[in-house]
């Protein structure tokens, strides 16, 4: 059905996000809670950052998307997403893993596979290195950051999408959003976006926001990476450095406008 | 004694804290710590963030004043609060508890409730949700962020206070602070506080640094809700957008003078 | 050696940092994560935080340089610091530790201590009073932030760099790096500094990311405040506050020049 995005959804996605406001669970990283919960607000989603076996079912019982990210894992934590895929699950709402750093420590990959396997995620939103370790089970990375897009990446999203049925995201110099045998790519993007902490961990959380109000978990994917690439180029357009970068892009994110997609949009759907 | 507001003490409050740079010690959530460090830097006084059981009781010895904040709740926080709360009741200090979540999960009502119950903090500072959670057992919350403020909410306020013979203090577009029979109403404020996550903790934090250096808890709330709107105004005067304004803001805080308080707050005294 | 700083090599360290990206696994405080991981970025380094006792080792031996830092310490962590110390060790990577409220409770004192003895780190890098604390076990501290160096905390550094056999670096307002019976001054910094949180744990980053391509650790300590001291004066020309600070002083950490070092740098070796 590649008619789905013939006319992007994008300005519509934010449309809803803003009108919903949908509430995001998110089982995430220390490093980037503070980021992901700003960039969730600017979108005009609602955040809650949860953890504690006691109170994840509840949460995913009250939210409508659920982000799960293994960024800084510990064993107690694993539980807790376990438990939290289970009840997001039941209750029918997209689950977005974000396999931080698999590939690099046999902990990550290991874990990442047993959430592929047990909560179903609806998404699976991660660098190249990350999808491919999901796949091939590589035991390499450079850190956590960045790696490029190729032709090897698109075929391990691919295998992985058909593997365990749901939508790959890869972020990179080119997006890939993968479904089936369906491909989107985003041309969008700034430079500045591999200096700043927890980007791909903000792709993240937005793609669960949109995730939230669309029943198309490809179009969601796809159309979170739009504005990530949209607001990264307004803020690079205003920025000094990463720092005033982050600012302007978290700015762009709340104040991003449907001009500013209709003219810079590049989405690619294959 | 509804005198003690008649000449209001916001600028005193500061010059005390900027003075003292009373240390302040924080066993708060993964999702503020470092904002709330910050406004406490920015508004004068010295922050500590420490959560371990084998120590909360000895920071508490050193500091001034105590803010416990569930925000990111688990069972071994929940032992270290309650040390905490108890070292510092017994050294007379000021406590500040944010119940953040409280009346979304039954994990978060009970742990406030039993935080209420064992700690006896001086102050309970949230929003209307979580305080009504605290007097209704009310189970539903639209999240962390946001609920204005009612009539309903100052009833609650006040059986809240008189229930456990404390300073309430609810956030809203008109903050609602309460003891016994008096109230206190802040209309500062701007629509963009709400955007930005971690907001009420940062009120919760200046509460204490506040509380620290005034021996009228009722007053000190009120003068920290006034600050944190009136710094509020400024920011959102010069931004553009949510990321921008918390910068604005934490350097509002900082540079806050005499003249923007006397020209700007809006304090109503009942 | 004391040739070895006869012609300064801040320049060219900053150029291998940019050109290497060296890999800097943290064990680091929740407040600071996300700054320092923008911090290690900014200045051209490869972030990753990681404290899972289940996967330190094998991040220790992807890294090129690890940070040791107890700022919101847990016993769980304590053993994960420990792990990844001595799997650092064996690689003959440097460790840099940062005592953060050594000297505040017992359980850092003792925690800061041990993890001297047992990990042997390359580099101890503190404030005055955390220094202190680690020789004379004082159990005294105005908070986690600023004491101004002086004599007394000299002879602290050289007394603990001759016990240890490392290199000894205090941030003041004149930092002081020792090792052996050599000892460099660095003049540079600024005021605001000490009103932003985590400026001590972003100096101890920088000076993993130096000593990561730096075989001189003596140098690579002072290099790095001598980083951060022009990097702060800089911001300080530009910012209205404290958070405004903090964003120009991550910019000019990633847009830092030759220029810039050559006319701004005080640095005396003495």
């Amino acid at each position: 059905m590649p008619e789905i995005l013939e006319k992007p959804t994008v300005w519509q996605n934010i449309q809803r996000v803003r009108a919903e406001a949908p509430l995001v669970l998110n089982i995430t990283n220390y490093v980037v809670m503070n980021t992901t919960a700003n960039a969730l607000l600017a979108v005009g989603a609602s955040p809650v950052m949860a953890h504690a076996q006691e109170e994840v079912e509840e949460m995913a019982a009250l939210a409508k998307a659920l982000v799960i990210n293994i960024g800084t894992l510990s064993a107690a934590w694993i539980d807790s997403m376990m438990k939290a895929g289970l009840a997001a699950r039941q209750k029918g709402i997209p689950i977005v893993l974000d396999p931080v750093g698999s590939g690099a420590t046999r902990f990550r990959t290991e874990t990442a596979q047993a959430l592929v396997l047990n909560s179903a995620p609806s998404i699976i939103r991660g660098n190249a290195s990350e999808i491919r370790s999901l796949v091939l089970a590589e035991q390499s990375t450079k850190g956590v950051e960045s790696v490029h897009a190729s032709e090897e990446t698109l075929e391990a999203a691919q295998v992985l999408s058909a593997n365990f049925g749901g939508v790959v995201s890869v972020s990179g110099r080119t997006d890939l959003i993968v479904e089936g045998g369906r491909t989107i790519r985003i041309l969008n993007g700034h430079q500045m976006m591999s200096r700043v902490t927890g980007m791909g961990c903000t792709a993240t959380a937005l793609t669960a926001a949109f995730a939230a109000v669309n029943p198309s978990y490809l179009t969601a994917a796809a159309n979170a990476m739009a504005v990530m690439g949209i607001a990264g180029e307004i803020a690079g357009e205003h920025c000094a450095g990463p720092a005033s970068f982050e600012i302007c892009f978290l700015d762009a994110l709340y104040s991003i406008q449907e001009a500013d997609i209709a003219h810079r949009m590049k989405m690619e759907i294959v």
